[in-house]
């Protein structure tokens, strides 16, 4: 059975050392002192650790399962639902008009990175609900808020995201899925979904859809595409429920993970649906679900890579193989633990590098959102629009790659079910796929975000860089060395392969295109190793202050030291790929390939 | 349903353009013109095409199961076998005195591709075969070569080699399984053995077991390690079958992938043992099983990339989704095909320049075997003794990312189990881990190989690159840019990196070692730019020649071209990090990991 222990003194340090939230002016961080967010943090953990992970591998080897329309989910996620709810957990950061506690979105990151890396699947039976939430809360009417909120915040009622037709995910202007105007004001909705995450399932008593549908006589393509709540079962005057709404689940998709998890067929034949915001603008209102979805994806893809590695260190120090070329570590054992191995040791180095500056860049990104809602700072928006698909790539790609690394630090044992690291990469899997494949996501920053605004976030991010690589100038031999130096290196060819752009930009767009994948990696470099730097230097400035915990400031301060070293050499390999430009991408005939 | 297509042509312009074996001086080679090998080719290809890629999904789906001692493999392998053995491609390359067809190795390697591309848990019965034929080939007496090489070549009887056991794998020095003597002569067995494939199944009538133990009085550690033939079935005078021995399936494995074939744990009870070679030198018999296992599972690794790449392409010339962004492509269809954008076609190109390389690579090093016993040439034995774990390192490692950026391609039906693309992915995982984890090759490459006779090997390959360089110098300007000068540089980095292993290897073993797998990666890569020079070379000059078919030669240069602009430079990262030497690797203390 895989292990799993909150990191809670890793997030404390992320959010106090490095983050120093209660300092910042963001409404509601004044109240997360340490003791505030260390007891949230063992809480969620202990639920983490108690109740979510022991049902990780029940979930995945029983699945889900459909039978006259019903999805059963596997034994014990309904107990454990109910104790998500009992903690208040699903409405952490809600709208407490609404029932909910008000915490900043941070916080709800943070313990959602436990609840992911303990049991990914069940984690988004309420993960898709609090997307749905912030589509209605966001968009919808009053009236529709005071219905469906209080429940969803509760967890009483869950939610979905209801997007993609067998013929068209990504692209969108595609859908056929109709809504025809009622005399009541509503619509009535009918075509097919497909790969709808908790789309039918026992855990909650009414499920509220949000469906991307098309009103005919609209505008072609996805200006005419509008957003409804399509309830599974119509709610009374009262709040009760009543009668059964015309939508069904059609069946179950067999898939490679994340088997707790019902992803469902949803056929909609005539089903009663309430418009969310306006007619024909429902992309826009569906992109409110789908960034946050896409922050809580990348936070997906880590904390899958964290889990795994938790369990491949304890695997490496448990297990003996060969002696130390060094010299014997171990003279009582008839071989030394694997640790002591340079590959196991460089293995075990770059999950934790990543994992450790992952955390770091998932919590800074979650605390620009909370700065750009709740200071309504435009430039926070701006620069967290930019960031999000880097986020979403990024870190799902390198969190997958460390589920793969931390397999293979336990060999043969990787490759079985029982020591559950195979499932963590099939679960991990999934996060470079959905909520936008990763290439997707690459198109997404090239294409649009870098030059939004007049490319003023990408400005405002260099600056940022800039200024941290000024201030720290002189500060420590070491640190200039060791952090200051590769990142300015790396930032130097992040700037490069976007000037690159501009200069064919205009001219050649697949010049762009083609690097858009390699430049979403460099850019995710360059932002893990800021976090390493700014976190090497906040360990040592508590080192410096006398902190007592010694040995995990210098374990933070060699971790990074092995991330700038070792990891973010590969910008320079980005930078190459993306200048030799569309040719080598481009000039192969399709037929030919 | 997936799909499947013998890549016959590719082939042929390897063997033929290429390699140009029939122009060699191998004996045997000189047998193996266009028109030989294209039939050869063409009648594995139908059957991997017909009768065991239908059965790849099948044997995922149902498994093995263990009921009472007895192993049942999924329905149609027995039938699938059958066909197998009636072509006679068990004994292609066998020795004819035992009833082999004595072909090269070469045509193994190459048929062997499409069976295992078709499908590899069912090849792995007639592959474990091979390497038990090979080792008691190369090492058993007569007598017993005369008892089992006839039928395992035929197929009637199959084999197995058992060095796992719970508490070791990788470091076999610490293995329990006892042999003791007899007074006839046979030893008698007892231990237990784990992750032993096809250790027991239903589709030979006898399995002859390859097993590591130890002889009591022995030397210790590996030393005193000797390789012992276990049949299943006691062999009488006659050759037919007698008692049944004292050796049992214990148990399956649950795992990841390769579900069709079996797993087992296997248990020795005082079974009959007959020695092979001599007394406590079994580790070097069983090296002969293992460095031609090593190039087999280099093979599978990029042979499951090769039909995953297949699907991918056919989906992404199927599915619409999108306009091309330089203007429509398909103004007939409410979509264009998705190959039309950059990103989609760089991740196609990232597929088929691995896998065609990989190809080339492969064939080459199966080429410069049959030279080294063929020909009985030391530098190639040297040779392909080097570069073995780096076929098998590098191969399995990028055939792993093939299937994953196949699966990317599919987006979210590449994560279904319909598309079949999520069973590349888990069955390709073991390559990496099985016959030495890539760790161990990195291991083996750096701290064995390189300086092997004085480092004379690693000087021949650099000497051939040189050669080549030289040798085309001023020989066309596009080749000169686009080849000649990116492989000169990936060689350059190359040396250097020996340079910086040699220069800490003294003082500091640390530092080599904790560059080991950047090395073999590098190498890898530098030996696929080789490779990719001298096919870009070779379609030229063929295209020079007047070649009819003119697409083909043209594709494989332009393919060639996205590997030395794109996958080339990462020669320079890993230079990179290995310099960065032994201390961000080994720092940190195993406690404070």
């Amino acid at each position: 059975m895989p292990i799993y222990n909150a990191p809670v003194k890793d997030m404390q340090f992320v959010l106090h050392d490095l983050l120093k939230i209660a300092e910042t002016d963001i409404p509601g961080y004044d109240e997360l002192d340490r003791e505030t967010t260390q007891a949230i943090l063992e809480e969620a953990g202990k639920l983490s650790e108690q109740v979510l992970a022991p049902l990780n591998k029940v979930g995945d080897e029983q699945g889900c399962s459909l039978e006259n329309g019903v999805v059963r989910t596997p034994e014990g996620f309904d107990d454990a639902y109910e104790q998500m709810r009992a903690g208040g957990w699903m409405g952490l950061d809600a709208d407490p008009e609404y029932g909910g506690q008000g915490m900043p979105y941070l916080m709800n990151c943070a313990t959602g990175e436990m609840f992911v890396s303990s049991n990914m699947a069940f984690n988004m039976y309420q993960g898709l609900t609090h997307g749905a939430y912030s589509a209605i809360h966001a968009h919808a009417s009053d009236e529709l808020k005071a219905v469906y909120l209080p429940k969803m915040i509760d967890g009483e009622w869950s939610g979905t995201m209801n997007l993609t037709e067998p013929h068209c995910g990504t692209d969108l202007g595609l859908i056929r899925t109709k809504a025809e105007p009622q005399d009541d004001g509503s619509y009535a909705i009918t075509g097919s979904k497909i790969w709808i995450s908790a789309g039918e399932h026992d855990l909650s008593k009414n499920i509220i859809h949000l469906v991307l549908a098309k009103v005919p006589g609209g505008p072609e393509g996805v200006k005419g595409i509008s957003l409804f709540i399509v309830p599974k079962f119509m709610v009374n005057e009262d709040g009760s429920l009543g009668d059964r709404n015309a939508v069904s689940c059609g069946g179950l998709e067999s898939k490679m993970g994340i088997h707790g998890n019902a992803t469902c067929v949803m056929n909609y034949d005539g089903a009663k649906g309430f418009l969310v915001g306006e007619l024909h603008k429902g992309m826009r209102a569906m992109f409110t679900m789908m960034n946050e979805a896409r922050l809580g994806v990348g936070l997906q893809g880590y904390a899958q890579g964290v889990v795994a590695y938790q369990n491949a260190l304890a695997f490496a120090q448990e297990r003996l193989q060969g002696r130390a070329v060094t010299g014997v570590a171990a003279p009582d054992k008839p071989a030394d633990p694997i640790i002591v191995h340079p590959d196991v040791r460089r293995n075990l180095l770059h999950q934790k590098s990543f994992i450790e500056g992952a955390r770091a860049f998932a919590f800074w990104g979650a605390m620009m959102i909370d700065r750009a809602h709740r200071n309504e700072d435009a430039a926070a928006e701006g620069l967290i629009s930019l960031l999000t698909p880097v986020i979403k790539g990024f870190l799902t790609d390198k969190g997958f790659e460390t589920t793969v690394l931390a397999q293979q630090t336990l060999g043969g044992s990787g490759f079985t079910t029982e020591w559950g690291l195979e499932q963590f990469v099939r679960d991990a899997r999934i996060t470079m796929i959905y909520e936008g494949t990763n290439g997707i996501q690459s198109l997404d920053l090239v294409g649009r975000k870098l030059g939004a605004d007049g490319g003023k976030h990408v400005m405002a991010f260099f600056e940022l860089v800039k200024t941290f690589i000024a201030e720290t100038k002189g500060e420590d031999e070491a640190f200039d060395r060791d952090f200051r130096e590769p990142l300015k290196a790396a930032s130097k060819d992040l700037q490069a392969a976007g000037m690159f752009f501009m200069q064919q930009g205009m001219k050649n767009p697949n010049a762009a295109l083609s690097g858009s994948y390699d430049f979403l990696h460099l850019f995710g470099h360059v932002c893990l190793g800021l976090m390493w730097a700014q976190m090497a230097r906040a360990a040592r400035k508590s080192l410096e202050a006398g902190a007592s915990d010694e040995a995990f400031y210098r374990t933070k301060i060699a971790t990074g030291r092995y991330y700038m070293a070792r990891q973010l050499p590969a910008t320079g390999m980005h930078l190459k790929r993306i200048e030799s430009g569309a040719e080598p991408v481009m000039e192969l005939d399709a037929a030919n390939f």
